[in-house]
């Protein structure tokens, strides 16, 4: 593929937004599909990192008793209809096939912008006892939403995700199954994704258009804005009613079914380009990098080259029995420099360089991208040290991103007080903080939050400031903070 | 879910068609999406299926060196007609996205029925040089056409599949990436799907819309039905030249990328079913099977429940150490009928029964679906016994199915004889056979199958039958015999 290594990142303290496309680009990772509206292309090394996350959300889905189902793409414009939240929140961001076959369509369908319509419908058809709950599916699918402002990963027209969809006999039961995704969204966020998560309940503004409440994880990103990296919802039995989803329960009698939705998506790929990456460009975790350590062999001669590329690949082989992924980059025609700077700006987190005095001394260098450090490696135990060495950066990222969070999170005690900490944070410029106030859960509140370009991003499940007080707006009695931010 | 145990597998003798939908519906594959014109809810198990189709190929892929990456759903309609053949073939089946965000959309959407246009205008924009090339993407994703007929799983207007694009600097590598996918088609569906095949060359008549030439397997399915199970496709430049794919060879000259795009599809469950189930339900090679041995406890005390369900899931554990997936039955309120049938009906190759008299004696029920047979089996070496049980489950289906191909396979030497062997052939009766017939490559020779209701299927890559002869429709000299069949 065209190699745009030449091409400059833009430093962060510059503009960050603009450093947040150069280092989708010189890594890789997608580009904009300006033929198709708001639209991308995910291309290999973009689509490796999901894969990587596929496979771990996966495998706790599957441990927690989750099955993969597939619905239609296609959902029958009506069913929208049926779910008066649900229809106002998703038809302005509809795409509408009104032609199929050549033939204008009887009824349109829209393109699914998530599925708690059709599955609802099938539910209804799935289940008629207890004894078919709960019943537990989730789909990997992409979705379409018409969104006006799109940016690559955090927004986009088309995106792929999961969405989890479950139904209970009990709120009870369809509660803690809310909470229980929210919590392996969470672990896999600060576990995998080295990316520390405040967890918490949407305000019922703020909630998805036909849940009762959303539950959901907010991460800060490195300029302070907040992204909201996963959600839960606890939809009572809104779409059982909508849908019809009844069955019949221990006690012999008829009950619409309770149930749950919850979804993560591409957009996780730039939380995570926002919260480890440098002016030097992507620093990927190494849970999630496709490739955790590049050896780069260094010589002059041909005779140098066979003997350091062999070393490399014995090397490189001993690190693949411990389960790490590496590549050996003996690429001809290209020059160390050249595969030093192609490692770092893909994000690998460990380079490994080998030339002909490393050889004749039995060592190798050994380079962390998340922090620079260099350091002479003896070749015997090379594969243990590695491997510990990528635990460490592992820890460090998480670390770094946490100290982040503590250091940018900040108290208020009036509307003045959030206006002034927030006034010049912007997307470009940074300065965003997350600002913990009191402050009531009343659409009128969020209303005044959104005058300051910010909004309730959620109300902590766990309180770590201080209890109740009076809310900044209305002076009523809240029980304890919320995070107020600019966001994404 | 519902169970729908008690509801009848039509026998296969009596209709094959209504024999089919009901191993579907019994093996809880999928469902018909009535709802959404022509397309079906993929169930649990039937996606479990899809997933182990889904590992088996795409480490094929990877390890010939191919990416995954994501390209958009949508494709703007002008660009289907920049290739006159592709836009001809892909027309009838459209459908078209006219509304986005509320509002009519100045160009239409098509929603991918294939994605060769939209992957080749980002090609054009990669590939600049020779050193660009091959460019190795595949993409797994869904894709939707119109389809007038459908049946569940091997025509349906979405569908679920696997499409690879690659471009080269010669037809010469072109034609060998065609051939070497194929070649991994064939593979896999002999190998892992115990599904023999014929590969072959498609006449221009049927070949793909925008290709040279297309490639194929095809397998015969227990009607004597052929079904196209895989395709590969040598593109020529027609994309280069349609999308402008231009690069730089080795002699500094400007040329068109050789493209090849080759894909299987979701239509593969179809042809799994349809090679081994019986009149029993659906019968799946152990190498496809998401769950391989099924144990289930016997039991009328509840102290002999404890201790076969301990036992049970003592010898589960070893068989699971050999890398067997396994499920141990042990869900109270259903006797061990019931749970007999419902594992056999959904596919599981191997049943262990275990009561209290084989806990006494030592040994246990063994069970193969295939086949019906039991045997007794000591506890002692279970694991490794019913390890290698797998192994000759998934060798004799190949051997059974490959022996139906090879019974039902005719030569012909006129248009009236192929006519008579054909003519009582249908879906639901049965009686198909695979002709092998001289006939040219010329799409009048194609219109006479048609009028029988059939398809030349394809020119074998491996003539087995004889060499040269006169084409029984123009008498001209052909190289050899091609397949002529009736076909899904």
């Amino acid at each position: 593929m065209n190699t745009t290594q030449s091409e400059k990142i833009t430093p962060r303290s510059q503009d960050y937004a603009a450093w947040y496309q150069d280092v989708i680009r010189q890594a890789d990772l997608a580009e904009a599909a300006e033929v198709v509206k708001g639209c991308m292309v995910i291309k290999p090394h973009g689509y490796a990192v999901w894969e990587r996350i596929v496979a771990e959300l996966d495998r706790r889905f599957k441990e927690t008793g989750h099955k993969n189902a597939y619905f239609p793409l296609l959902i029958p414009e009506s069913f929208l209809r049926k779910e008066a939240e649900h229809v106002e929140g998703f038809s302005p961001e509809l795409a509408v096939v009104t032609i199929g076959g050549g033939k204008k369509l009887e009824e349109p369908y829209v393109i699914r912008p998530t599925s708690e319509t059709i599955i609802g419908h099938f539910f209804s058809k799935w289940i008629s006892s207890w004894r078919d709950l709960p019943l537990l599916i989730n789909q990997w699918a992409n979705v379409v939403r018409w969104e006006m402002r799109t940016r690559m990963f955090l927004r986009t027209t088309e995106f792929l995700w999961q969405e989890g969809h479950t139904a209970h006999a009990s709120h009870e039961e369809a509660l803690e199954e809310t909470l229980r995704m929210l919590g392996i969204y969470a672990e896999f966020a600060e576990g995998i994704m080295a990316m520390p998560v405040i967890r918490g309940i949407k305000t019922r503004a703020e909630k998805f258009a036909g849940a009762d409440r959303s539950y959901c994880i907010e991460a800060m990103m490195q300029n302070g804005l907040a992204l909201q990296a996963g959600t839960s919802h606890d939809l009572g039995q809104n779409f059982g009613k909508a849908f019809d989803v009844k069955f019949q329960n221990k006690n012999g009698e008829l009950d619409y079914a309770w149930q749950t939705s919850w979804g993560v998506s591409t957009r996780l790929i730039g939380g995570l380009i926002m919260s480890h990456s440098d002016d030097n460009g992507l620093v990927l975790p190494p849970k999630l990098a496709p490739i955790q350590v590049a050896f780069v062999p260094i010589y002059r001669k041909e005779e140098e080259r066979a003997q350091v590329v062999e070393k490399a690949h014995a090397l490189s082989a001993e690190l693949r029995r411990l389960g790490t992924s590496v590549v050996v980059d003996d690429r001809e025609g290209y020059n160390p420099g050249y595969k030093f700077f192609h490692w770092e700006q893909r994000g690998v987190p460990v380079r490994v360089e080998i030339g002909p005095r490393d050889v004749a001394a039995g060592s190798t260098v050994v380079k962390r991208r998340d922090d620079g450090a260099k350091q002479v490696v003896p070749m015997a135990g090379l594969a243990e040290m590695v491997s510990g060495l990528l635990a460490k950066i592992q820890s460090d990222l998480f670390g770094r991103a946490e100290k982040r969070l503590r250091d940018n999170t900040v108290l208020a005690g009036s509307l003045g007080e959030v206006a002034e900490i927030l006034k010049d944070a912007t997307a470009e410029k940074g300065g965003g903080k997350f600002v913990m106030v009191h402050i009531a859960d009343d659409p009128a509140c969020d209303a005044k939050m959104k005058e300051l370009k910010a909004s309730v991003r959620c109300i902590p499940l766990v309180d770590e400031h201080g209890g109740p007080g009076k809310c900044i707006i209305t002076g009523q009695d809240v029980p304890q903070r919320a995070l107020v931010a600019k966001a994404y």
